[in-house]
């Protein structure tokens, strides 16, 4: 593999096959081997730290359902819209009804951050705001079997919430089960979104080159995960904060 | 008015200017006032130029939800998205439950078109294709504003609706009120959709330029509307279909 492809050598003649590259990316590119998470899992960071996590993250949660939407314009194919706008709900709830950008709020807000500070995105790395919109320009430029594609991290972010829960609940004093509400309701919607769209690359992408293709979408989109948190590792542990960005408070 | 915009010598100093230029696009340019269709709901048209229409206003049907998807991905703003997405519910419906384009081919069905023929869209006329994909481009590439005041043609929609109801089922004896479905549940859904899209861009035209650009979005889309009948008129009434469009059998 490279940074950016699969690479040559390996063979893609069956959804079997490109299913097992599939899951090779996963374990060794996904962002749960990124040092950043092994901090914050394992009670290494502080709670400035915790929180200039949770206030980047927000940009990426909040960009789900424009991604989302984006994806639905590539799809004539009534069913596959239905079935991928519940992605959008999922994230923005309804009138009366919260959804994961509103748990993702109950984070930051139970970290001590504002919310209006959060939502206006200000203090965010403009690391972070690069990786995100190219999350979204690729689901807009590349094909529709790609942009599905690039959802397919889903398949390897359970046992990352599961981890992620139970070791921040463990660590930190300004943890508690409430504010952590986004990841314990993902663990049940994850694997349903991560099945229907590894289905559909598996009966979609007939090719061998459009396989790789399927392949090459989900190392970017692990980069996407990997590169935010390249940003948060050198902006925050190394403590090299750009110009504007978040300044945790002294505690 | 010019043929893309309200030209000079309008002042939109106001909300309430700018609605009146509005309602004034609305009573000179929608298409209710097409010469297609007095004939169509005139009774002057016969079944095969009754299912071109039908046929090339699936085109248009079956691209709003991508239009809609395209729409939300220009907001940020959480509400906005929820507000918007009901249309996209509007029309694919859900699971088990019927939309506005199921609706549109229980009509292109009771004409007696074949669906998927309808589906594949392969008989169009080329200026449908345009005009639609222009409305979906004008919801990528101009302002969020410009793409909810796109929507604004709905306003005058329920009359032309009640207007087609009655004098399709009145002039022709292969029309049925169950056919007629999609227009009749349009006639509730149609103002409220109207209602948000005029509230919000009377609150946030805040300029005489911003509140320009509003009266030229609805001057684009009624546009839009136009064309496709421009074209059905030309290629079904004076009998000029272009090659390889749907070609009604001689009944």
């Amino acid at each position: 593999m490279t940074a950016l492809s699969i690479g040559k050598g390996i063979t893609l003649d069956s959804a079997e096959e490109m299913e097992t590259t599939l899951r090779t990316i996963g374990a060794t590119r996904y962002h749960s081997l990124h040092p950043f998470h092994r901090l914050l899992h394992g009670g290494k960071l502080n709670k400035g730290q915790v929180q200039a996590w949770a206030l980047n993250r927000y940009y990426y949660q909040s960009t789900i359902p424009l991604k989302d939407a984006m994806v639905m314009t590539r799809f004539r194919d009534r069913m596959t819209r239905v079935e991928w706008r519940h992605r959008i709900e999922d994230h923005d709830g309804d009138l009366g009804s919260e959804g994961g950008i509103e748990r993702w709020l109950k984070l930051t807000e139970g970290l001590g951050l504002d919310t209006a500070y959060v939502e206006s995105t200000e203090g965010i790395l403009p690391a972070t705001r690069f990786a995100v919109e190219a999350y979204v320009h690729f689901c807009r430029d590349r094909t529709p079997l790609e942009a599905i594609a690039s959802s397919l991290t889903e398949l390897f972010a359970p046992n990352l919430h599961e981890e992620r829960i139970s070791g921040m609940l463990k660590h930190y004093d300004f943890v508690n089960p409430d504010i952590m509400s986004y990841f314990s309701r993902r663990l049940t919607q994850a694997p349903r979104d991560a099945g229907f769209a590894l289905d559909y690359v598996k009966q979609h992408a007939r090719t061998p080159a459009e396989r790789e293709a399927v392949c090459n979408a989900l190392i970017f989109k692990t980069n996407v995960l990997w590169v935010q948190l390249d940003a948060l590792y050198y902006a925050y542990v190394d403590g090299q904060i750009p110009p504007g960005a978040f300044v945790p408070k002294a505690s």
